[in-house]
């Protein structure tokens, strides 16, 4: 059972705060937009989204932080998994 | 008695609770913006939709998660459906 | 004595609620925006609204399941009459 | 003295209520939005409004529907009138 | 010393309220958008504001009624003006 | 050490309270957009700006009204500078 | 361990409050939008974010003044770093 996003969505893991921890990325946040770290595990097609074209630039296995705001969880065979537009994702973690 | 939905509008039903326990899917959700997931019952035709261009990529009998905040709630016959727009459908779940 | 409606606005007649059981369909909504069944009575010539192309899609006849929130009531010769805009019909009831 | 509208201003003259019963028009209106029955007495000239093409489609003369919400009252030589944007009439009646 | 202002702002000079009691004018308002009349005092060159191509309509000396909910005062050699967008002018009064 | 404002951007120093009265300028204001005096004293390059096309208008040494509420404070060597948008001036003053 | 930004997004590393009082720059805010000097350590790609072309004009080693509000602050490696997009930077210090 999986996730297919559509137009500029994109299905986030979050890292667990341990891990976290271990990597050394501690993340704080503002009242009303915390920024979460998240692993992608699966990406939209792109393409038109609200008459604009959007092209994606995440791609599965990156380790992004994201604006938790918007962001809606979905709970798929005992995991839970958030799904954000790719504006929303602030960065990629190298 | 059938509801045929207009522009980006799709027609959805609601998996019940007990058949979403059964496949392993359990739904959570912020305050204001609680995903669901529902069946896609009925597609509207998509085309100009308030000036830009929808392309339909959902269709009938397929299992989505949805943003319900803006979604109506209309029963026919006895069944409660639950209209979209598109865009408030966030993924496809296979 | 007529309502001709301007641009992308339809003149809709609510279904009385007892119509609406003997046919089998009962209309819930949410707190902010109830959908609601009507018959459309006239509908506007469409064209350019607010600068974007709009095809009028609903024709005299249609019954209809609007989205009440943004609607007007006007009464002309006792009888009572809704003004929408068309994208606030959600979908068309066959 | 008179009230020459620009843009897709319109000046509307409220049809006194005497007139409305004897014509059996009622109109009721939601809290926030109600619509009002005025004559059209000055047209703007259209053409372009916040960069879209507007073209007028009421004439002085019409008896016309409108959203009262966003008009503004202004009292010329004893009279009062009220100035609206075309797009806030909804309906002509005949 | 006199202000000069830029894109589509016009600078109004309020008629005082005995002048208008004279003339037979008398404005009222809504709470939140009271309309006013002003002569027009200086014009801005239009052109591209906010990435739309503006007209201005007025000219100095104009009579005019407006919106005063947007407008800011100025008090220049002991002469308060006030000055709008020119889509905030309602209408020429003549 | 100096302030290069970006795009559309304007850096303003304002006209001392003092000088203000001896040029004969008052400024009053509205509760939620004060109008402030106050000197030019660096203008962004402007260009595409929100994907608009903005030519700035304002030059060095320009005495300017401006809308207060947008701008954002800033004290460089003991100097307090204001930096606008080109579109939250209002005038020039001459 | 890197923040590698998204479309018009740069990462920002705020100048310590030490730093600012040696420099000579003190900065001071509204309540709700506080300017904010930071370095910038890492820019995005610019092209084509919300449908909009967007050239990037910061670039690494910039020290810059921002409009705070819409910032999210991420941790990495015990280094505390703000994202914002281009836009809310307002100037460059040089």
């Amino acid at each position: 059972m999986k996730l297919v996003p559509l137009g500029d969505r994109v299905v986030l893991k979050q890292v667990a705060a341990e891990e976290t921890t271990k990597s050394g990325i501690i993340i704080t946040g503002e009242a009303k937009e915390k920024p979460q770290q998240a692993e992608v595990v699966a990406v939209g097609p792109g393409g038109s989204v609200d008459g604009k074209e959007v092209k994606m630039e995440v791609k599965v296995g990156d380790l992004v932080v994201y604006s938790k705001y918007a962001g809606n969880t979905v709970e798929v065979d005992d995991e839970e998994y958030i799904i954000v537009r790719q504006d929303e994702i602030l960065a990629i973690v190298k």
